[in-house]
């Protein structure tokens, strides 16, 4: 074979798993941070930006997927002139960032340390249909402080947060748990950290799913799957199964009860008995500000993934139903989750600190707000100034110079002017409200042509409809009234 | 040696050349960045946020430092199933992943296309003092015209843009050139592409260093440095370093002497004359919408590294003096540049494709605001309601939901309520305005202390003073009138 000479042609395409976001896919995404950074503002919590790359040995192997540990971050290694290498990786989520920042700035942050962090984060994971590599995480902790009213303060914040960006109350629920009380659980079957602890945790975190009879199943000998494959069980005996069954199902008509309910299945265990009592702080603190039921409840089935947790964790979900990619209902899911983890920074200095913070998935968020049809109609094009003189361009300029200064959004059509029909298919593809037309006689009369570009899709859709006879798709006015006309029809428009 | 058992513990420390941004440093930049961004929009551009990781095949070795195209990049490798690796990257600016969008989306575009984008992005360089491998970019960039309006457009919105984040007129300089007037002296000169072309343009580059004799020896024999070393000249006879000469020293008095000077600088170079024309437009539409010399002049002594600019350059300079880390004055210099590019998106499609636009340097645009006082004081703490009586804190919670209700940020202490004293110097160390303060007698007699941080450290600093004697530090108020005065003496404050 020949040598090739010349290299081929760079493929143009996002690496897998990575996309591009558009106009109103950007803006709307800022809109909503925004707006999550306000609240949290308001809380008392400061902003921190640490950087996106960390050294392997800071992020640890905290990774969200604990079946996994060594997989899921993007990270290369660093040579020095020496020779030596560091290894450094991108960061997959803002907490293990965060244990990092306290633990090196610890001496000049205020103790407790409150900080909201908002940023893309990387996970190097197969990509599927809608997950991605990159995504947005948005984030409130609270950091040296054990008092659970730093618990629930994050709870009533996240409530706050989802109908501030437009959730209102009843479509979602916040959802409270405590580890402490499912090791009390676990303390009470007298089972040990290990593959059966794990195989029990895993068990529990398919409730939802499965249901009591299922959960029975699959912590006995196992169960035939909706598909028809057999799913091994945990093998416990059926009677020591029940402590489990009796926790997953303590959930009671309000908190008195699912406490009550809690303790009866954590029995005499320490640990369990010192978890229901910080739910408990949580429910009256909560209470006493007013946050019901019907915001954020006591509900023992939720797990949360991350095992870094060590004491109350909570998920935010949204109650309403969307159809899902094969047209079924089925209720939106979880936006948000956090909890308590009291470990992360003594991996850096050897001591315990106290920590407790809650994480939004602003994309699936975005997702649910859209699929509500939530989203602001933000996304309107510029003013389209045209062109039919190419020797004209600095009146042109001058035009969009006068609507900028009145804060309208304008621009000249820069491409080649030669083919007016592409000028106005360009305004169609920017979402343009109006354009805007002089040619020379305009020029020499001291006028302009307005095209109401709105309005005249509104006149193609429905031809015959009497209430746009009075307004004309298209009309000229003097040059000196085109900011105050522009400006009546953008009104016009979004009135 | 015995083999350890232990891990040591990590180091908490962001990777060299990276660093961590607190509070208002975030804060600031948010605020500049969404300022940048509206005029960006006001203009008719459209958002658009590219992945953070790129191939490195569609980055390309367009990387500023010519001198070095295959180091400046984060990049890693990665398998998949099969054991075949891509090669990943970070990008290193906004314009390449811009080249790969188009490429890839062109179809879906308007055209032109014209788009903002901001964000990190990251530069695999040896860190210095000031100098980070991380740090943000913010550019609008129009592809898909040839048309000198889309470049006079640019430089126009570069001035308002900086008008608009707070660089008064006459403290900025956006200068203007063009590749091609230089290539066409480069012509004039018979010196064509090589190794002595490079080296004449690194020496044009150092004009505004070390002026015109110091250039004329430069391309010369050689020059002694200022530091006593001796600098190889490129070896050009003095009357072929003329033309080049012309070139630097033809800024006039106006533009119209500028580019008569440049005539006869490129002499019949038609790359030359081409280039001239297309300044004669860029500045005759920056003069009919009023941007005149006090604001963009045309300056021939602007080179701007990157190797891929084909057309315009430009540059905005900050031109008041700051003092250097060693006491001395000097300009603040450079904050932004950007010119025309039009063989990126080539790359990918093998057709031309016109496009031009800027890029500023947020980080030290809002390093000159720091330096001249600009940036606003919004660094102000939240309300800290302390804890005298820890049963009570779902009253104080009440307290700030109150409060922050009526837009005023607001916090429990919810570090160890033990000692007073720390709460006090936890509401110093945030910056807090105001501490109210209530225990056990205040709630029996519906009451609260507030306490006037702002004004306490005032009268702490001139103790004397008759001003703050009407307005006392700390006072007693109704309980039921605490936001109006939290609100009363926030007013004072900021007022």
């Amino acid at each position: 074979m020949a040598k090739q000479k010349k290299q081929p042609r760079p493929k143009a395409e996002t690496p897998k798993g990575f996309r591009d976001y558009f106009g109103t896919e950007v803006t709307r995404r800022k809109h909503m941070l925004d707006q999550i950074a306000a609240v949290y503002h308001r809380y008392g919590f400061d902003a921190l930006e640490s950087s996106a790359v960390e050294t392997v040995e800071a992020l640890g192997k905290f990774l969200p997927d604990v079946d996994r540990p060594n997989e899921g971050v993007f990270a290369w290694q660093e040579f020095d002139e020496k020779g030596n290498g560091d290894w450094m990786a991108l960061r997959y989520d803002l907490t293990a960032p965060l244990a990092r920042v306290y633990a090196q700035h610890r001496n000049d942050l205020p103790t407790p340390y409150r900080r909201y962090a908002m940023g893309p984060v990387w996970r190097n994971e197969k990509p599927g249909p809608g997950r991605f590599r990159q995504f947005y995480q948005c984030d409130a902790d609270t950091v040296g402080t054990s008092s659970m009213a730093a618990d629930a303060e994050i709870c009533a914040m996240l409530a706050d947060t989802l109908e501030t960006v437009g959730i209102p109350r009843g479509d979602y629920l916040v959802r409270v748990n405590n580890r402490k009380v499912m090791n009390g659980v676990l303390e009470v079957m007298g089972v040990e950290d290990g593959p059966v602890r794990d195989a029990v945790l895993r068990t529990i975190d398919k409730f939802d799913k499965v249901g009591e009879s299922g959960v029975r199943e699959l912590l006995g000998k196992g169960r035939l799957d909706a598909s028809g494959a057999y799913i091994d069980g945990v093998g416990l005996e059926p009677e020591n199964a029940e402590p489990v069954i009796a926790f997953l199902t303590s959930k009671g008509a309000d908190a008195a009860e699912t406490l009550a309910n809690l303790r009866a299945a954590v029995g005499d265990s320490a640990i369990g008995v010192e978890g229901i009592a910080e739910l408990e702080q949580i429910a009256e603190l909560l209470a006493a500000q007013g946050y019901g039921p019907d915001r954020i409840e006591i509900d023992p089935s939720v797990v949360r993934g991350l095992g870094y947790y060590t004491g109350p964790v909570f998920e935010a979900e949204l109650t309403f139903e969307i159809l899902d990619e094969k047209g079924r209902k089925r209720q939106f899911g979880s936006v948000a989750g956090g909890g308590r983890y009291d470990d992360l920074v003594a991996r850096f200095t050897g001591q315990k600190v106290p920590a407790v913070g809650v994480s939004i998935g602003v994309d699936r968020l975005l997702a649910a707000l859209e699929a509500k049809g939530r989203l602001s109609n933000d996304g309107q094009g510029p003013v389209v100034v045209t062109v039919m003189d190419k020797t004209r361009l600095a009146d042109y300029q001058a035009m969009v110079g006068e609507l900028r200064q009145a804060g309208i959004r304008a621009e000249v059509y820069l491409g080649n002017p030669k083919n007016f029909g592409n000028q106005l298919k360009y305004a169609d593809k920017r979402n343009s409200p109006v354009a805007i037309i002089a040619g020379s006689d305009e020029f020499d009369a001291g006028k302009i042509q307005i095209k109401d570009l709105v309005l005249g899709a509104k006149i193609a859709e429905s031809a015959t409809l009497e209430e746009w006879k009075e307004r004309p798709s298209q009309f000229e006015c003097a040059r000196a009234d085109m900011v105050a006309k522009v400006r009546e029809i953008l009104e016009a428009d979004n009135g």
